[in-house]
């Protein structure tokens, strides 16, 4: 860690700061400037907290050399983290996964059959949302257990693994017990409470970006769930919030080399999320995959005019397939391969 | 609500359309313009999903045009909300609200000192953190219950009301009893689970905007709360993230007349996470009396260098004094005054 | 064109309106609802100014229908427009370009060798800029003119077509002599007397979007170009500002099939100023390639650590000869092909 | 400034770097860390490039520690700059100015009405624009010289002194006939070539913060036109691009303490452009004056629903003047009194 003080900070200001690293079991080097004194400063920093030291009125800046991060940082853990979800595995130099399914769960038939046409189509997982985050208090909330009850009826049909949201910490049970795994959505990315309780199971984990979190951020986030002792952690972007209203979001692909390069956890794209418009989707999956994304997460409906959350941002099932196709084609290009059952 | 069809929607394909919307209660009104046909909905429409009528392939866009929230909304209720805090009246024509304290409780001593010091130099409420949502799972994560009893001996003294931080819903009984003014972070304001919990009492809401959340997301959510039948909602910009890193986050100050022009609901300023340093906040504390808010919740902190989360955007009592003197005469310049104890 | 008025608003003023419109040669519908009276105006809007209607104390809001651009939409103008570079093709269904060079001329040595590395690589085209936009005053400004000679030299060597930045209008002439493809800036994307300028010339214009305009301010500035006379206009997408620190800009490949819809011109990424960073430039180039752009600008530099300028987002030549041998596999996969001189 | 290694940087690549600084006339200090080593570089790094020395492989971040700007910094000169503008001071200690005056000047009449208008509502500048940069092509362009004419005529029969904005440096001439303080807008605060050329003028300069600028690249395009000669700058902050939407932009009010505590030059706020709505300028004018600004700068137009632009952000005369006795209580609040001519 690398601290500043202003010129003319008092030698007795100085001096305190100094006792105070090295009580911490820090070795503290100075270095004298025209203008400013510099701490660098050697040993366990993770524990100091930058905001505290800021608040001293003689230092004008504080800057981390190491990452806050230790569980997920590749430094540590130089190999990838491969999640096995019911034997299908997500990450590292396995086949590139594609998971497909509706906004929200409408009912078993319905549930079933979108499920069997994501797998027809060549998808290796199920999506679909039981309960679900509205920004309108009169808007559709999911149907709740009852929709992961479907769910589980269409994954007896199909063996799709189901991926679902989970909102609040006392629904785990049900979670753990219909769900492969189990989503954070953007929205509850830093809700600490729900990552405390997830990082208490060993059930994989989809860990959305936040959308207007940073990178760091949501590897922190990460962070806490894995210091809860939950290593199955799988990042998952879906666009970030910026000035451009032609789009939901603004898809961040650069996050894919930089989370492989930073973490060794698996990275997967929802397109639908991040662009809000099933146009862009086969453009945007195609990308994430020539990215180097380990995985797709993409809504499908079999009819997304009369789909009660998110349509118009929902594949039909034939569209679903040929980018499924596509896919398949780039993935080779790249020297990977996309997961079939 | 205005539709937009693309020129060349087959006549079956409007008459669907039409169809559905009538059988909803809705009278359709068309208008066929030169390169697009436009439909305009009339009767309610905050109960239709826009998304779903955008997943038509033949819409081109749909455009909302009266507000998506009702309880909040000032058209349907002229007059202020005023929240009713221990006697404390907030909102209206109402004397403003100078809310000071730590970021964290740090213990009994330290919090009564605080409260002491807040009162006497001019606030009239205290607040403090008992649970914090930190961005590290290796950063002080607060005192949890212990924090609320040592602000309740705080209170015991000072008589000045609490306002802290719930995080999650299984800690309500624990708030309802210690608590006066419940806040949601902004990290939670869209935890749509836990803005239901808070509905079902009758608490004041302390809601913070969410730093990436657009006006109407941040009324939505108060909507929530008000839906499940808690009217008691103060609104609190805490500032929001952009490009700009010189300050923690950007305070958004145009939000004052907006949300008054918009609600009825009270509306109070935190320019100490909005700016994150102490060196900005009394003069934004300025402008927010001047741009016309209802009250300031500032960090205050007896050692800021020591300060266990937060330091370097806490005032010194001393300053804390300074400012609330001075917001005094900007208030009285614009014809209202600060509430005194 | 959409206007909605407020309810109330007396029935002077409401003909006041219809009748300023009709004698502008509109068409006026109006809708009366329960809280808002809508106009729908049918006729040519482009030319209407909506913040002049939204001016109008009873007016609630303006939205426009049809797109405000006229020349570049692909609505009037369906067929892919295809700019010729000294016989190379952009766009339609042409091979994708691959461009390579320094940020800054350096002399005329390097710039021949570099652009034989670039040529030898599989690159068609050189870039090198010769006036530099810099934040600084103190840092390097450019060769200027010489610089634009010694790429002259280069093109000499190696036939490859010269893509260059035009800063002021006043240096047009020599752009005229010496380049092939004239950029414009991000900085100055919104530089109308620029735009202007060089809508008179028949040359090629690379224009890059602004660091955070919109797509539909991007085109409208394409619409500058385009109004003067000068339809050979490039797209190049360069990265949008936003919270994200960790790369220099936010890389927003959305935009690919988005302008292929909106408009019929051809769009080229360049993701060595999206990311800044050469370790991510590999990844993006892919990306780019399989959403469909129609060409790459890559910084390439013999000996990154010594460049004159943004050394650090820049690719050795090795590197990017294997960037390009990975984008023809992708080209490939999608159908395509890179450009092979 | 500081420069981290990565473990593992092989000696003679260390030697290297240290040999190139050191020949640059810099001090090398190097901390040896427990995963990285850190160079601490003592001297005059303003002419050093980080992005070249980020280029090298074993580089993990540099961090510049003095600021990258001289001329423009209070560190050194303390003492606050005032401008001169034909006898009016501005910043320092000096009297708030307000400026008002047409986003357009429409004719002479006009002009000179508004600006009668303006001096007696309390104004002591006028503003209006003879050049105008519109997004659309089709969009009125402004009167041109005839626009400065009337503006000359206006300030023949009031005496108050002429704001105009300048896009293209050939056009300096007029400006410098006409003018007394030419605005750079905010699409050419990065526009160099412009800011070198009104560099070598002694008129005022009113330099807007380019809608998505960093303060600190703000202050360096102040420095451009300081280093140039010209040391008459005053800044102007009129709302950067945000997520939000409601407002036309969001206006940072936290610049002015900031600016004041970086630089020494003047600040004032535009709160029509910021807000882009007429009925938030009162409120956030008020709270600029509260956060310590020396001026604003208010767009007033008597009939604002026939501007020939911006009318929906333009104040009635009466309302402007109502807003001036507003502010004038305001300033006289904290100590300050507003310009009276």
């Amino acid at each position: 860690m690398i601290i500043t003080l202003k010129k003319g900070a008092p030698e007795h200001e100085i001096n305190k700061l100094i006792h105070q690293f090295e009580t911490q079991g820090l070795q503290v080097n100075m270095i004298t400037g025209q203008n400013f004194n510099v701490f660098g400063l050697v040993g366990d920093t993770a524990k100091l907290d930058e905001k505290r030291i800021q608040a001293n009125e003689w230092v004008e800046n504080v800057q981390r050399i190491a990452a806050p991060y230790k569980l997920s940082n590749r430094m540590f853990h130089p190999e990838d983290t491969v999640v096995d979800v019911n034997g299908i595995q997500v990450g590292g130099e396995n086949p590139i996964v594609i998971i497909g399914g509706p906004c929200s769960v409408e009912g078993e038939s319905m549930m079933v059959e979108v499920a069997e046409k994501v797998k027809e189509a060549g998808g290796c997982m199920m999506r679909g949302g039981a309960y679900k985050p509205r920004t309108s208090p009169y808007a559709f909330q999911g149907m709740g257990e009852e929709g992961l009850i479907c769910m589980d009826k269409a994954r007896a049909k199909t063996g799709l693994p189901i991926v679902s949201e989970l909102m609040s910490a006392d629904k785990i049970d049900e979670f753990v017990k219909y769900v492969d795994i189990i989503q954070i959505g953007a929205r509850n990315m830093q809700n600490f409470d729900l990552l405390k309780a997830v990082g208490k199971l060993d059930k994989p984990i989809l860990l959305k970006r936040g959308l207007a979190n940073t990178i760091e951020e949501w590897i922190m986030s990460a962070e806490y769930i894995m210091a809860g002792g939950n290593k199955n952690v799988i990042l998952c972007e879906r666009g970030i919030r910026t000035f451009e209203k032609y789009t939901r979001n603004t898809l961040d692909l650069s996050v894919v080399p930089i989370i492989k390069q930073k973490t060794h956890l698996p990275i997967i794209i929802d397109p639908s999320h991040a662009t809000g418009d099933w146009k862009l989707i086969e453009s945007m999956s195609l990308a994430a995959i020539a990215a180097g994304a380990d995985g797709l997460i993409i809504e499908v409906h079999q009819n997304p005019e009369c789909a009660w959350s998110d349509g118009q941002q929902s594949l039909k099932p034939e569209k679903f397939k040929q980018v499924v196709e596509k896919c398949k084609k780039v993935a080779e290009a790249i020297g990977r391969s996309v997961y079939e059952g």
